[in-house]
């Protein structure tokens, strides 16, 4: 408790003792994600709290926080909102957390160079709303886009339901401020695009707080769509409906929205739309009027050369109404139960073995009740799976290893397939034992971008690479 | 000479003497790239031979080359086909060359992945012209192609004439084979997309060889188009002009191409297709037939309602047969003038201020004979300038100080007028004086990176950051 006291007075001096929190639940809630595991070992009370969980207002207040805590050599965790799903917020009882949450403002849209930016700590629907009320949208829609941060977008590498069009959140991402390990604050400014170096964007980029700590983002945004129009339809199998989609990306159409599901996940989500057993694939083309005039028709062409049948829009809308509503993990655990997603991604020529070989690897994990995958974010060049599993052991002291056997069967099946661990949720802590094998021999390239940026290793100690010795 | 002797020695232990460039104009055109002050100075025979051009046949070779180089200390500068126009390969009496031209096998074509990877020296025409024999294309149309390596497009943040539609080199870029200073080899797999950390292609691309030395390199490809739709515009002037390129890129549309020529120009290139005094806008769209038969027109309108005039497609085909057929420098310089090109890129709200103020700064330039500019990449939210300038000094002692006065006077405007000073050349060693005021606070992250990939100092000194002291 001597250092916890020792911590708390320093930041005190350092920031003012309004900035921390003192409400012990809302600091334990801020020492974790939505990992599922954090989420069970929180409902057991398994979880310490951080020695301080600090919620600074100002870019230099996190850089006053970071220069401490470098000089000390105190570990900080950074918070955005809590919904990452990998464990990359897990903070020890020897951290400080560092909540973004009390910046949250937005700092200005350029109607002209279609340019917003906000404070990291703002949060993905507020930020939406912000530009929807000036005419404009980002197009980045991820699931937890009430839940997480803009700032956590940029850290985990986020990608949005309508991600075919608008590309994904490093495709959004312009300009940044961060500050680093030792306080030193950097910015850049926005420009189209440059010839000018490595692009300096990408350390921060998918660094899941280990590499600094992003105080503000610029993004690219668009005006709201002129038109928008949508379709459904029903495949045989996965199987035709992938190769739907591979033609689609192929030809040159990016829809904004292709999402394919498997049956059971038809069957679960949008029941008597498809037939049993048939998969049901989403199609959302936007844009100006004589795009999606000529788009939607060509891409429904091209699922029926290969089995697609048309079954009209209600489908499209029913998701379209209901796709952030997700039950929350809680719910499952509470009923003995553990839920959670695995998110991966291949190219072309080995994206079905990937479906295959996962949902094989997975139902060969006794108990695991269900699995079952579909395809949300298409590329020229593959595919990413979502998959979903649901599985119950037969006494819940057994239910955090058997949860890790069936990632485990998972991550295997991915590798042996050739595809990546994660399309866009990250590593965080369910998938670091996976990221060497990930990316082999350029595997060493991350700890020296780590310890060059942190060479004091107090950034997010445990997150994307392996806890310090 | 002693430790020319010495160099030369390991080297042909080391790779064995048939991989060494005996012929001394050979190893002194390896040493330098084709920026005009180099083509200028070796004109007149003041460059020196480097100490050593070594042209390894595979990886394994060059990362003996580097583990010797970093153990003794010694500069290595990386050489493509020296197509660079600003001075990153300038090879000095105490450095060995790396010529990766023997390196330029294509290693396979993915038909169904939409990949195609090839060793880092292959040339850019061979490597689109086998693409083309197979049915495809990788839609990169550097004016360089037939000039500049792949590895060379990776390591300068290349773009293409077609870039609208296909994306810059950072687009089409999926996979690496490079080798570190010390002589580790790293390598990547092909995925789709990936939140598996930062994103590691990153340190290579726009590294201009100071991070490391691509081996290979694997880049996605597309299916030759179903159709193509040409049109070109007259405008009454650059501002009617760049406000089509602006509205075009807000709505959505993306076509291949969208060139747009000042009046000196349009005058120059496309003579009597524009009236005099207006400027002059190729279009063309490819893709699918049903969404050319959309997209041409729509960008038609658009530019009409802005003052654009339609004026047939013969702008567009001839500057299709003949884009890539410019003068030498060596031409100008005997007739004691220099001529170069500086490419440029703002945000919509500053790009009309940028143009104007470039041209004005180096028109204020005492013996600048005619500046000009177009417009070749556009992004929703800026586009870039292409100026070209040509100067004449009194006598041919100053030529030099002027090339470089006018060179200030465009950095100066540009910066004033918040724009990036390199679009795509990149940095070599023209621009090296302004990059900290590009980057500003962010600009020691690039020494970072540097120091932590390379330690020893020995990649490619001089190009991008200061020489070492």
């Amino acid at each position: 408790m001597a250092d916890r006291d020792r911590i708390a007075a320093a930041l005190r001096d350092l920031v003012g003792a309004d900035r921390l929190v003192d409400d012990p639940a809302v600091a334990r809630r801020a020492a974790r994600d939505s990992w599922v595991i954090a989420v069970w070992r929180s409902l057991g009370d398994r979880l310490p709290a951080p020695a301080a969980v600090v919620r600074p207002r100002t870019t230099q207040e996190v850089a006053a926080v970071l220069a401490y805590a470098t000089r000390e050599r105190i570990a900080v965790v950074p918070f955005g909102a809590g919904s990452g799903v990998c464990g990359a917020v897990l903070a020890g009882a020897d951290a400080i957390v560092l909540d973004l949450g009390a910046m949250r403002a937005l700092r200005g849209i350029d109607e002209r160079a279609l340019l917003a930016t906000a404070e990291a700590g703002l949060l993905g629907s507020d930020f939406e709303a912000a530009l929807n009320g000036a005419g404009f949208s980002m197009g980045h829609f991820p699931q937890s886009i009430a839940l997480s941060s803009v700032g956590g977008w940029v850290a985990t590498r986020s990608a949005g339901q309508f991600s075919t069009k608008y590309g994904n959140i490093e495709d959004l991402f312009v300009a940044f401020e961060a500050v680093l390990a030792d306080g030193t604050v950097v910015r850049t400014r926005p420009v189209p695009r440059a010839s000018t170096g490595p692009d300096l964007r990408h350390l921060f980029l998918g660094g899941e707080g280990t590499t600094g700590v992003l105080t503000e983002v610029t993004f690219q945004i668009h005006p709201l769509p002129e038109s928008t129009r949508r379709e459904a339809l029903a495949f045989p199998s996965m199987r035709e409906g992938l190769e739907a989609l591979r033609r689609t990306m192929r030809a040159g159409w990016r829809p904004a929205v292709l999402r394919l599901y498997d049956e059971i996940e038809a069957g679960r989500s949008f029941a008597g739309a498809a037939n049993a057993g048939e998969s049901l694939l989403l199609v959302l083309s936007e844009g100006p009027a004589a795009l999606t005039a000529a788009e939607l028709p060509a891409v429904a062409a091209l699922c029926r050369d290969v089995g697609g049948r048309a079954i009209g829009a209600q489908p499209v809308e029913s998701w379209l109404h209901h796709r952030n509503a997700v039950p929350g993990f809680e719910v499952f655990l509470k009923q003995g139960m553990i839920v959670d997603t695995i998110e991966v991604a291949a190219t072309w020529d080995r994206i079905e073995d990937l479906y295959a070989g996962v949902l094989a690897a997975m139902r060969a994990v006794p108990g695991l009740v269900v699995a079952s995958g579909h395809s949300s974010h298409s590329y020229a060049i593959g595919t990413n799976i979502y998959f979903t599993f649901a599985a119950r052991p037969e006494h819940s002291d057994d239910l955090e290893a058997l949860y890790f056997r069936v990632w485990d069967a998972a991550m295997q099946a991915t590798v042996a397939a050739g595809g990546t661990i994660s399309h866009h949720h990250g590593i965080g802590r369910v998938r670091r034992a996976w990221l060497e094998r990930e990316l082999g021999s350029a595997y060493p390239l991350l700890g020296i971008i780590k310890r060059a940026l942190d060479p004091a290793g107090i950034l997010n100690p445990g997150a994307l690479l392996p806890e310090p010795a």
